[in-house]
C-alpha cells in the first residue's frame, strides 16, 4: 500500500481493519472512515480547513471538565442527539415520550419531600405542578422515584446543572407535587467552541422553558423526558432540537389566593397537571 | 421543528444553517452534518455507542498538548491526512513529491553547518546524506534552506519531535551533505487513545524508517516531504499510510575506511545521494 491518493486511501485504510476481532467495532469504523474520507473528498477539503478542524477540536477538548461536556453539547447542537434518541427510543404505545438520553445520574440529587418547594433560590413566577405516575394502561405506580432537573435562574444549561436536581418520591397512589419557578428559556453555554460555531452560522443559542424529569419504578423502563410550556418563543428553534408536541404543556395562571400547598399568595401564581406513562421493562 | 426523528432531523438541521453569511462554511457544514447523521444512521448507533464515542472525544481531548497533537494522529491514522494531503498537492511534472503537511515551524529549529553531524545523541549507524536542491528542469538552486526532522532514537513520533529539527542551508552551487544515524522504523505514539483505536483495531503503530525534510528556496513552492529507506519492513503498512515509491531510497553499505566528510571509520557505514525538485511558486 504505496502511492494512496484521494481514490484508493479509503479502501487501504479498511483492508487495514480486516483483522479486527471485534465484528462490530469494525462495523462502525468501516462507516466512520467511509463517510470521513467522502465528506473530505465532496468539499474538496483544503490543508488550511483541515488545520481549522483540527484546532476546533483541540479547543473543544480543552473546554471539557467534569462539569461541562462540551463534546456532547456538540453533538446536540448539530442534531446528532435526537438522531440516536429517535432511532433508539420508539414511543411504546399510551406511554409518554422519552426526549433525552438516559443518562443523569441520581446520587448528586437533593431529596425533598412530596409538595415542596424545590426551586433552589431561583427567581421568578411560582409554579405549582403535580400529576400521577402511572403505567401505560393509566394504572397509577405507586412510589416512583422522580427527578427534576431546572435551568434557568443561575444555570445557563442543563448540561452543566447535572448536580442540580430534585429527588422526589411519589405516594403509593402514585401522586407527586412540589412548587419551583416556572421555567423560562435560557441559552445552553456558549462561551466556548460550540458557541463560537453556532455564531458563525448565524444561529441562537437558546432552548425553550421545560423542565426535565428522570422517572424511575422498578419493573418499568426509566424514563427521561423534559417537559416543555406551551406559549415559548423558541419551541420551534430549539437550539438542541429535542421538542416533542406531545410534551408542550400549559402553565395556567391563576389569580391572587391560596395556592396547591395551602398557603395564601398575593401574586398571580401558576399551575400544571402532568401525568407520566412508563413502559414495562 | 418538533417531533424531529431520524428521518428529518438531517434536513431540520441544514434548514436551520441557511442564514449563515460564509458560504463555504455553510458548504463544509451541510456535508459534515449529513455524513455525521448517516454515519449514525448507516450503523444504527446505539446510546451506549454515541456514549463511547463522546468518552474517546474527551480523552482526545484530555491527551493534547503543545508537545503532543492527538487529534493530528488521529487523523493521520484514519488516512484523512493523506487524503486531503493527496486531493491538494497534485506532484508537478519533474518535481519531488509532497508526503506530509506542509505545517512544521521553522523556529525552533537547531542551525547546523553543512557537513555537520545533526544526530543529536541517537545511537546507531552513521549515515552520509547528500544531494543539490533543484529547480523541475534540474537547474541547481543556490542556498535554499534544508530542515531536517529525525525520529527514532529518543523520539518514538515525529509529531512529538518537532522541537528537534536541524537547518541546513545548501551551498551555492545547491548541495548540501550532513551525517546522522541512519534512519529505524519507529511508532507513532500509541500510549493514548489512539494508540488504543489501533489496538482495538489490531493495527500496529509503526511507521518505516525515514527523514523528513522541509525545503525552501525564494520563487519555489515550499516542500515538504519524507525520504524513506528502501528494505524497510514497514513500506507497505505505514500507520499513517504516507509511503510514496518516488521517496524510497537506498542507503548503501560502505566497508570500513574513509568517509565522505574525510575521517576514518572502523566500522562500516551507509552513504545516500538524494536530489530535492522543487516546483515554481
Amino acid at each position: 500500500m504505496r502511492n494512496l491518493d484521494e481514490a484508493t486511501i479509503t479502501q487501504a485504510v479498511l483492508a487495514r481493519h480486516s483483522s479486527t476481532a471485534d465484528a462490530r467495532l469494525c462495523e462502525v469504523m468501516t462507516s466512520l472512515v467511509q463517510h470521513l474520507h467522502a465528506f473530505a473528498r465532496d468539499i474538496k477539503l483544503t490543508q488550511a480547513e483541515w488545520r481549522s478542524g483540527i484546532d476546533f477540536l483541540e479547543r473543544m477538548g480543552k473546554a471539557c471538565s467534569p462539569d461541562r461536556q462540551e463534546f456532547v453539547l456538540l453533538s446536540h447542537t448539530l442534531g446528532l442527539s435526537t438522531l440516536v434518541l429517535a432511532q433508539n427510543n420508539k414511543k411504546p404505545l399510551g406511554c409518554t415520550e422519552a426526549a433525552a438520553f438516559d443518562e443523569l445520574e441520581t446520587q448528586n440529587s437533593r431529596v425533598y419531600d412530596l409538595g415542596a418547594d424545590i426551586s433552589g433560590g431561583r427567581q421568578g413566577a411560582k409554579g405549582y405542578m403535580r400529576g400521577t405516575v402511572r403505567d401505560a394502561q393509566g394504572n397509577p405506580l405507586p412510589h416512583a422515584a422522580i427527578q427534576v432537573s431546572q435551568a434557568g435562574g443561575n444555570f445557563s444549561d442543563p448540561v452543566a446543572s447535572d448536580t442540580d436536581r430534585a429527588l422526589l418520591q411519589a405516594d403509593q397512589s402514585g401522586r407527586y407535587f412540589f412548587s419551583t419557578v416556572v421555567p423560562q428559556s435560557h441559552r445552553v453555554l456558549h462561551d466556548g467552541p460550540v458557541g463560537d460555531m453556532l455564531a458563525a452560522l448565524n444561529r441562537h443559542a437558546w432552548r425553550p422553558a421545560h423542565l426535565e424529569f428522570v422517572i424511575t419504578a422498578s419493573g418499568y423502563k426509566r424514563l427521561t423526558t423534559h417537559v416543555f410550556r406551551e406559549g415559548d418563543p423558541y419551541l420551534d428553534s430549539d437550539a438542541v432540537f429535542g421538542v416533542r408536541s406531545s410534551l408542550i404543556t400549559d402553565w395556567v395562571q391563576q389569580p391572587p389566593g391560596e395556592t396547591p400547598d395551602g398557603t395564601v399568595s398575593s401574586d398571580p401564581f401558576y399551575t400544571l397537571e402532568f401525568d407520566f406513562f412508563l413502559a414495562r421493562d
